[in-house]
């Protein structure tokens, strides 16, 4: 194991089990260093664990005094995670051989024990009942961004859970592109509504999309019949192209390949065009964490994966459609969360 | 005027009257070039003032290839806006002069224009109404947690207006705490309640911080009388501290001065080490901006300056009061927003 510097909350937090937003975190051999200023020192001698706490002034200046300490020689670090004045004033002058590798916190948090892939199951249970409470409060005549609003309210659950990211939430044909901001139009009855939203439950992510078609009583069921027969028809597809790439993961097959189970449906249905993204990505204390579910990546999945399945078909200025789930891989196939 | 390149939203929007979260903005001399993805090229044509629009799939090899085609040799940028990796990215094999200069846009946004200040005046009446509309909806028994929870949603009034931060919501002793995260306790007749809270209108920030006696039909005027004398002794202390320092603030007086007519008065009360935090900070795109009205800046402030004046006594384990409020300076003194 090598010595590592980390300066990100979620990775921080996985190997000590806390973190707040101004900690540096120092790990040689067997020892961890936990850096911080006096706002959360108290919280984190209680709550850290494997850990000694540091409590400073100045966090970047007391990580270097603790590096000359020991003498480190070779100390690895995520060059995303530190901006370049940080990293700069951090490794003036200290002759250490700093070992730049991207996202190391993130591959090493792939596989999801099983105390992590409990909060994560509880995670979608929530966030799926999130989407039925939504359900109860989108009225005819809401706007996007009132719907989105709401969305935000709910999710969070009065300030007990926290939001995996800004919902999305997009009629018809802002449904279409990828990342839509809510805009000031109003649902009616027969509108394609899009939902992709999630929850934080003990740090951990939930991330579900549905595509419905709004009316008096809609549920973000998966079993939907659109009104539209052409917004019915993508439908169909975009489902059993999701149904397939969820039966086709198992331990020991590439993610190449679980997308293609999705992109080969969608493409042979006419669509391959209008499906520009990954199938998936991994989820847990970040919201894109590893494996990314791409025609790119031809590394297998393993036991304890935990990764989104989201195929979708976009159709510029009239709609899009994505359904997405999160699943667990098992022993013989995956569980949907 | 230097070749710049800026990658922070608020800096950017500065430039030219439009950001995302995907950009990278560079200028030489006075061509502007505006770097995007396909998912915001099209707004950025439509809104983006004064500049280019180059739509990227990948908008560091973008900007690469436009220092290189300009042939740049020298290039200023601000080492806290860049990651490692980015900045690693971006600079290898360029053979250009790059010059690390902090923050060196909040520097040039320091002294506002008047159409800047009309809004953060409207942004402030705003905030200020939020004040009050979080009054009526607080009432005993409801936890901190949920007052905040309500204090968000109040403050973002239905998806119009974002935050400037997440609110601080603090009753008793976590007023206390300089960043109180909100706990389950429940308030009651006679709790103090801090609250410190801002609105963003058009991308600017209101800031604002008032401490009040909570009972049935409470309000957050500063004309408070608090049941506990010894509430009441140090409520007065700060209001008057503050009130020093508003009336201290002109052109050509130093920073160091304004801070020092709150902390002098503070410290001849005693409780002078009780309020160990500048008394105020530059407001405008960003919450945090220059001038910083701390003992240690010595530059004069300048008309058309912005910044918070937010005194505070804070006693451990017992309460804590603060009370904030914006300024711009005018030509013979400021103006409260």
């Amino acid at each position: 194991m090598h010595n590592y510097i980390l300066k990100n909350e979620n990775a921080v937090y996985f190997e000590c089990g806390y973190s707040c937003d101004n900690e540096i975190f120092i790990k040689f051999g067997q020892r961890g260093f936990f850096i911080t200023d006096s706002r959360y020192a108290i919280e984190a001698r209680a709550v850290a664990q494997n850990c000694e706490v540091i409590e400073s002034k100045d966090i970047i200046k007391d990580a270097r005094l603790l590096l000359r300490r020991f003498g480190i020689k070779e100390l690895m670090f995520n060059p995303s995670d530190f901006s370049y004045f940080e990293f700069s004033q951090l490794s003036r002058d200290l002759h250490i051989n700093f070992k730049a590798k991207n996202e190391f916190s993130k591959l090493k948090r792939q596989i999801k024990r099983s105390d992590e892939i409990e909060i994560l199951r509880y995670a979608a249970q929530l966030g799926a009942s999130k989407f039925d409470e939504l359900a109860r409060a989108i009225m005819a005549g809401m706007s996007e961004k009132l719907i989105n609003f709401n969305a935000g309210n709910i999710l969070r659950d009065g300030g007990n859970l926290g939001l995996s990211f800004d919902p999305i939430t997009a009629i018809n044909a802002n449904a279409a592109k990828a990342h839509a901001l809510p805009l000031d139009e109003c649902i009616k009855d027969s509108d394609l509504l899009l939902v992709d939203a999630g929850v934080k439950y003990h740090r951990y992510c939930s991330d579900r999309t549905r595509t419905v078609e709004f009316r008096d009583g809609f549920s973000f069921s998966k079993e939907q019949k659109f009104t539209n027969s052409k917004q019915n028809e993508i439908y169909q597809i975009v489902k059993e192209a999701q149904n397939l790439a969820i039966k086709a993961v198992k331990p020991g097959v590439r993610a190449c390949d679980i997308d293609a189970a999705a992109r080969e449906f969608i493409a042979k249905s006419g669509y391959g065009d209008k499906f520009f993204h990954s199938t998936g990505h991994g989820v847990g204390l970040d919201i894109h964490e590893f494996p990314i579910i791409s025609p790119r990546n031809s590394s297998p999945v393993e036991v304890g994966m935990v990764f989104s399945i989201e195929p979708g078909i976009y159709l510029e200025n009239e709609f899009g459609i994505r359904i997405e789930d999160v699943v667990v891989v098992t022993n013989d196939g995956c569980e949907v969360l």
